[in-house]
């Protein structure tokens, strides 16, 4: 069988000269020649799809690698883009940082070891961005990065230890009660870690500044925060992190997973007759200490629900029916400046209204938190009158507005969408690449210099330390 | 005629089954079939023609965008990469700032007015920019930017003030002579660029953040730096520059243009009988004080040439033969850290001495300076004896990789070629846009707020602040 239309075939200089996007035009055109013979017809047609089958090959495989090949091979856009996805080493851990947190926590409780199931919290990031990276690369679509699997090949390198999950082993007790002998200790888990790495060729190599940690509850790896401190880490705020510990430009600030369910139905104000609502704990530590304040400002208007609760399913079940049917979510500082209510207001459609001077909050070179947020400094907050005024005055096609925007922007909170939060977070991550890759080369060429300050590179928002909105 | 298979024909579930990649396959199987009647044959023939039509139309319109459509439309692949070309706007400034630059630059000399060449200098980036943006998109081969004519599609807005060339249009007088009324002022040019830019929409919108400013030479821009600093600032080094109006993690560093020709020959050391060549002014401010110590302790000795020179054509020919003809070149720190020198050296295969604790580096992102230079800390440097026996004890071996190296990165320091200097800074540059993003989003959230210190995310190489190679 030839592979190319004979040269002597009176149609084949038709088929050179022609393009592929005509085709479809030419074969109707030829419909309607009823004079021509059968056997010539014949031989158009098997002519035609031979044609067609080589343009389809060739398509395929002579120009650009398809999306799909991109992410399958990691392979590289060159010249225009200059783009290559970023790789990525995920350490084998030793089972005690991954798994085996999973089993001691369900020891703890006398759960299920068998079924080794991360429990539902509002710090399960470490979980996702683990099993995703396990995933085989088709499953991992439209995912910034590749997992390698020769640390030679990678760019960075993920320690995938569960240390949110590590916090959290043993069971909190009410004070005073005596429960079994403590057998898991988050501390040496962590100074293990630590110690574990400090034994590998790759951490060494570039004193830890291509290294990705994940500590998204605000305390987990606080023991040893200062030793990996050199890496990435994924953190919710900088609450309890030094300036020297961490920052916007070498971090990556990560949601919290909302905990109360995705409002299913549309934009509008009509089902939602509060105007306001909160529900948590009233008395929290340092900006925290604010919600009191509001409490006592708010409790007794006729359109706001404000409740003190603690976390529970009752209380979930509330709180999902509480904000479902109100415009407007309150969102305090807590003991750190975040917390997961945030995107629990965001999936609800309900429009939050931040009281959280030092927050970060993340993705934000993506999203606009002005579009789908209301901020006010704590000073005017607390003054008597101001907040309700304030949100009386946003009418309903404002609120509508804010709507449209949440709606936008939710999948960057949901961990469960594959093409959600895990992959914001790589793509966050891999932006900061090229200053990781220029501190590994400048760290190693510097020589002795006696300096009277930090030697720091950075982005400072206003040199007066005072912003206004 | 119909556009799918029709149901009811014996082959169609066939079609709906396999995937075009089997399709060559099969129509050899069929071949061999040769009991199918010819009307089962035809359908089945025109049907396999119909059906590829259709998948070459899908698999051309379907799929992710070629390069060349990337390149050309400055389309965004979604999803996996998650990249699209940064848009730029250049600035139409008024002429005064830019070709009225050059004109009272060659007005100075009784240069010819009419030809508007930008004259030969160590700082012709913001020249090689200008051009390259003034250029078609198809001739600007692998650029990382799109330029865009309307603002409200860009992501950077690019000020194209020729401030290095503007810092020098009124010639140097040797002291005591005068010369005619001096009617050009570089300080009236720069408060009038800023004047003028804040007059634009654009630079108020986001307070600057997204505004690039080039000020190459270390004295550019020095009257107006603290109003634009927000801005990304391309430089040469942070010599002049406060920490708090420019860092690595917001600006770039970009190369001197080298002053002499590049080395054609291939690398190796039987035509480089020098050891150590230098050539340049031995009296220098600050950091620039250890020239002359290295002119007492190196001037003797047989195999090494140090020169004082000034700037001129014979001893650009001198340095070009210095730096042809010897293994490496010193490069001392002269009144700021960084000078064209380097540049030289790398273009002439002459293994750099870098002799500046201080010294930032361009693109250190990707280029690894070790792996072409020799880094000496200032206070080794001065103690006799130490340089040379550091530079004997570097083997012919090891300096051909030294040059290897340098030959690979070279491109980087070419400002002529079409894919070197110009489009490394936009890459550059653009690696920043997440960075700048999230400062325009969050700048405009922030609530008021009294901090101690300046709200600065950095990235620090060491908190001991003292380094050693």
């Amino acid at each position: 069988m030839n592979q190319r239309p004979r040269s002597k075939s009176p149609t084949s200089s038709f088929f050179t000269r022609s393009s592929p996007y005509v085709k479809t035009l030419t074969i109707f055109k030829m419909g309607r020649k009823a004079f021509l013979k059968p056997t010539l017809l014949f031989t158009i047609l098997f002519l035609l799809a031979l044609f067609a089958f080589l343009s389809i090959n060739t398509s395929r495989y002579d120009s650009e690698p398809t999306h799909f090949e991109i992410q399958e091979k990691g392979l590289k856009i060159d010249g225009g883009l200059g783009v290559k996805k970023v790789r990525v080493y995920m350490y084998d851990l030793p089972r005690r940082f991954t798994y085996g947190v999973i089993e001691s926590y369900a020891k703890a409780r006398n759960g299920d070891l068998l079924k080794l199931k991360y429990p539902g919290n509002q710090h399960p990031a470490e979980w996702y961005i683990f099993d995703d990276l396990n995933r085989v690369g088709s499953e991992r679509v439209g995912s910034p990065v590749v997992r390698v699997m020769d640390p030679d090949e990678a760019d960075l390198f993920y320690v995938p230890f569960f240390s949110s999950l590590s916090l959290v082993v043993n069971p909190i007790r009410p004070a005073g009660t005596v429960g079994p002998s403590v057998v898991y200790s988050d501390e040496v888990m962590q100074e293990g870690l630590v110690e574990w790495l400090e034994d590998q060729v790759y951490w060494k190599r570039n004193n830890g500044w291509d290294h990705v940690f994940i500590c998204q509850d605000p305390n987990a790896l606080f023991k040893v925060v200062d030793r990996v401190k050199n890496g990435v880490l994924l953190v919710s705020d900088f609450g309890r992190l030094g300036r020297d510990q961490a920052s916007l430009v070498k971090d990556v600030i990560l949601p919290y997973s909302h905990r109360i369910n995705t409002f299913k139905g549309d934009v509008g104000v009509e089902n939602r007759k509060s105007l306001l609502f909160f529900m948590g704990n009233r008395y929290r530590k340092e900006g925290g200490k604010i919600r009191d304040m509001l409490f006592k400002l708010l409790e007794n208007e006729r359109d706001i629900v404000i409740k003190h609760g603690a976390q529970s399913r009752e209380s979930r079940r509330m709180a999902t029916q509480g904000m479902h049917t109100s415009r407007f979510c309150l969102h305090p500082a807590g003991d750190t400046p975040s917390a997961c209510r945030l995107f629990d207001a965001i999936v609800s459609l309900c429009v939050p209204v931040i009281i959280s001077d030092y927050i970060e909050l993340p993705f934000e070179d993506v999203i606009d938190y002005r579009k789908i947020a209301v901020f006010v400094d704590t000073k005017s907050a607390v003054e008597p009158g101001y907040l309700l005024k304030l949100l009386r005055s946003i009418n309903a096609g404002r609120i509508l507005k804010y709507q449209e925007e949440m709606k936008k922007v939710k999948h960057y909170f949901e961990y469960e969408d594959p093409d959600g939060t895990v992959n914001e977070i790589w793509r966050q991550v891999s932006s900061k690449l090229p200053l990781i890759k220029l501190m590994i080369n400048r760290d190693k060429r510097l020589v002795k210099r006696e300096l009277t300050e930090p030697d720091c590179a950075c982005m400072c928002s206003n040199q007066t330390g005072i912003h206004t909105t």
